[in-house]
């Protein structure tokens, strides 16, 4: 058993994170701070979370999450780098849900974000938390970057075809629909029921940041410079993305041939899901599973691949813990289906 | 062709407003005030509204506001009657679609709504702005106060069984439930899409405001002494109140008693319905309709009652639209469906 | 760990007993049954459920069955009587979760499901799966009728106030409210997305069969008539029961009574939970729990009562999971959140 | 005034046809035939239509319906087509929303639509329906090919900005997203309320028929060879399309310069609408309008517009009540928003 702490423990990551974590075989929830809900009982704002109906939202004491032996943060960036690059010079091992240590870049993480980064330094000891591609960094690791949800839909089916050769690094297109709580909780008419429901959108068209965690991991990853345009759009639903990337071929390859290319990759991988059918957000939801389908269009020569996963578990929280499981060598589907 | 101004015309009931009176053939939309986006063209905040397009919202302008024919309040109670109550003196007609006017009884109105009354003399001249049951008064009216939503669908088929003697006029339970539009447009966690999407709750239970107006309306026009438990609930949806009535049977009837009835009461009603199948709130999503189903429950000697409306139409700015036309001598569906 | 056998597995019942026993710690998932997607593999119909990825639909194999520690029925009413009077006499144990063994009275079962009962005597036999009451019969049954959503909804919240007197066991009128896979996974144009989805409405208004059921437990357990009006709704949310009950008071009590009287009976079970807040169906969403909440109406003299639960777990699957771990000597939460 | 006859009239397209007429002010419905409800009222299938209350489905009679002023066939294609020839042909105008008169090139409908076309002479005359385009030629036509909801939603975008060489006629991504009323009225599991709600998926990727379509009229009104990839994905909302839509620029120009093309092409449509801002589904819902937003990604080279319409409006029936306007002399807005 080990001892967990979370750092912004209220909103839909956190939620998520607590659910997961309170089923989860190792792991005792320690500290559940939130600025805004201290001293309310996690039950009191998520009635949903009854294995939580003891425990209680703290306020932030540093000196007692760094007697943890792991800490999540789901703080916004900046904030949360600050204290991440504290604790971790605790000795803790931080997993950081954040976009603070995603990047190798200073450069792209400053222009992206636009904020000085807390701990430059720490830049260069973090791991992208991406197991499927990391894994063996992780193990190591007691910094993670934790990647965010539209990046994992996007890196995770870009990577086989893009390293292989198979499709070109440039000219890729990426079309992204997530649910609204990617969005985050918070009071903004723009997120209100009436305003969403019945109604589609894109959002952050050519300016959306992850953007550039796309491109910088892939390019590491594969060798070559890739660049993609990404455009995300809101879905009235609660959970889920579904990317649609169009990705100018390269090679003449027929499906099966891509298709043995991503079971190369990932057959071995429990969470990964090569189908032949087109996969649907309902396949995912509620789970840490990602599914990967594609088409090729002859005419057009483009590859068309549909992932699929649930923003908040493998986009986020479910991702965050399988990054614990492999840090602390459980079983890296503990708590996780 | 009248001049018209709306006051607080930025919420859903303004928005519904500015779209019916811009195909209504006899309405010159002139003002359209609101403090939130005053300076505004109206096409920035509903670009829907294209028939709008040339149209600005303006700040408050009472001497303005005086020259129209009609003025519509769309703002929270309090401050209404007191805008309301100047512009009445002014001698233009004015609707008021907050609860202020609503009131035969002072007391009522200030133990509802925990305020002082403006102006507390207009309550004797105000007419209740229900057309089906006060069309004579509203012809002759220049003050009106328009229904709340859950109310109209609760009078309207409680109307004739009561006063008929056919129900008892205690021991009624209306059970309803109302699209999200209901809780207007402002910015607040519980009306996020993630909040309200896939759930569903009660709220208000014993102390929703509308019950007092359900009752001192049925008592006045009954002649009895009429109490109900009113219980509503938050639907998953834009609009729309389906309203669920149980009422103990007085009387020995039967179904086709109870149709006569409210074909008796309500045939040459263009917006009320009764059927034989019990309604939907599809049937009555984006018109000024009304239905009303029913089912006798003999074991348990109760008239359970279904209506169904639009809460925006029927239920606010139709309604509204509608005593307009009777105050005008204009056919009373115009502009309405 | 036991093996197990699911007849009818293909729909939504189906589906979640699959979901959660195939994470369930005892239980060896041996024989899934469905005559329409038989030879099919699980994953071809459920791609979500990975963790059956190797297993596959069979056809009718009574023999097979027999060999079973227990078998669950999702079979329809009548034809799952039948096929559980012929396993449960191999020995084998039987959870049926339609309703052919959920009443003690043959005619009351005849009158309310207009079919011949396959094997009236087992009615004598079989025990009633609803753990907060019966626990004791379950553990030494055999052959459990596994009781239905809305009937498990209104009775945890009445039987303790019904039987210590507080409210009569008449008069009760219980407004329901569910989501749409309550009406199965079938071809029916009034079960299409653009019919449900914006609307609501009531349906079986004075003629439910759960009516018949609830009254019967009740009446059982609490040595009284009781008799309800029992309405149900249809909800545009996938999961989720609330019922608002409305009872009238017998004894004068306050709030706090109620609250100490639901603790006497409650407070030892993990999956109910008494709330001073009233509950909401997103508080109980893919999980085994119930909620109930409750105000006194001084007025009326009425309880209102709310309860939620999630009528594919609490309200099917997830409570004949539980009735299973009991009679199996499992932890009674085994599998279950 | 002109009489008019609805075949198919039952679906979602027929529906919305009979909204819509049922307030125009030139238009008597005389004949809605309906095989499958042929002898029921209007109302008992579509209660929302109190308009049409003295209203019933007829069958089929061509007699009468040719001598109708014109014909609207809902019907599916080949049955369509079939039919429409022979009023054609005793005079009738014909306005045919199904694909089978969309096309100049009988072998790309063969292909495409894999039937045998029943009067193939008769695609030389007909027009195609989209009025921002062809107005000249409907204003003199008897048989419209009404135009199909994708395509009108990636013509009119792409119509001005092909033609005038700024973007390449090949290397055309649509990435459409349409609510689920554009799969028809069907009884078909996978159009069920629980499959739909809070997921989404992509469908007929490389293989939709719509494809063809958008190549055809954007080829013949260009004058260039032109090739897209159209992808389209079902959105869980009633009603609805946004198209994201991906095209190679050809010429340095900002995006000043694309909106003054734009205004020039469409600034007198009524209907469409260019904005600044990026366009979402509600604002159109309900309504015959089509919004046009669009961002140059420089890095990638690439236009990206979106457009949003109604697919019941602008998308099938608005569209063809546009058409009927047209060719009848009247306002083109007439009965429409």
């Amino acid at each position: 058993m080990i001892n967990i702490g979370i750092l912004g423990a209220n909103g839909y990551t956190g939620e998520q994170l607590m659910k997961i974590l309170s089923t989860h075989s190792q792991a005792n929830l320690e500290i559940m701070s939130s600025r805004s809900e201290q001293g309310k009982k996690i039950t009191d704002v998520y009635p949903n979370l009854t294995l939580l109906k003891n425990k209680t939202f703290s306020g932030l004491d540093l000196d007692a999450l760094s007697k943890m032996d792991v800490v999540f943060s789901c703080l916004p960036h900046a904030a949360s780098s600050e204290l991440c690059s504290k604790l971790y010079k605790t000795g803790v091992k931080v997993i950081d849900l954040s976009a603070d240590f995603r990047y190798k870049s200073l450069d792209i993480y400053q222009n992206t974000y636009k904020v000085k980064h807390a701990d430059p330094e720490l830049l260069k000891t973090a791991v992208y938390g991406l197991p499927e591609i990391n894994r063996e960094k992780i193990k190591k690791s007691s910094l993670i970057g934790n990647p965010g949800c539209y990046t994992t839909s996007s890196i995770l089916p870009l990577y086989p075809v893009i390293k292989e050769g198979f499709v070109s690094s440039s000219g890729i297109i990426i079309d992204s629909k997530s649910g609204t709580s990617g969005a985050g909780k918070k009071a903004d008419i723009a997120l209100n029921f009436v305003e969403v429901n019945e109604s589609f959108k894109a959002y952050g068209v050519t300016t959306h940041r992850h953007t550039s965690e796309i491109e910088e991991v892939l390019s590491l990853n594969t060798d070559k410079n890739v660049t993609v345009n990404f455009t995300p759009h809101l879905l009235p639903i609660n959970r889920g993305i579904l990317s649609t990337i169009y990705a100018p071929l390269q090679k003449q390859v027929d499906e099966n041939e891509i298709y043995d290319l991503y079971e190369k990759y990932y057959s071995n991988e429990t969470f990964i899901n090569i189908t032949k059918d087109l996969p649907q957000i309902k396949w995912v939801t509620d789970s840490n599973n990602v599914f990967i389908g594609f088409r090729i269009d002859k005419k057009n020569n483009l590859l068309i691949i549909i992932s699929v996963l649930d923003n908040l578990i493998k986009g986020a929280s479910g991702q965050a813990v399988q990054n614990m499981n492999i840090m602390f060598g459980f079983d890296e589907t503990t708590g996780l289906i």
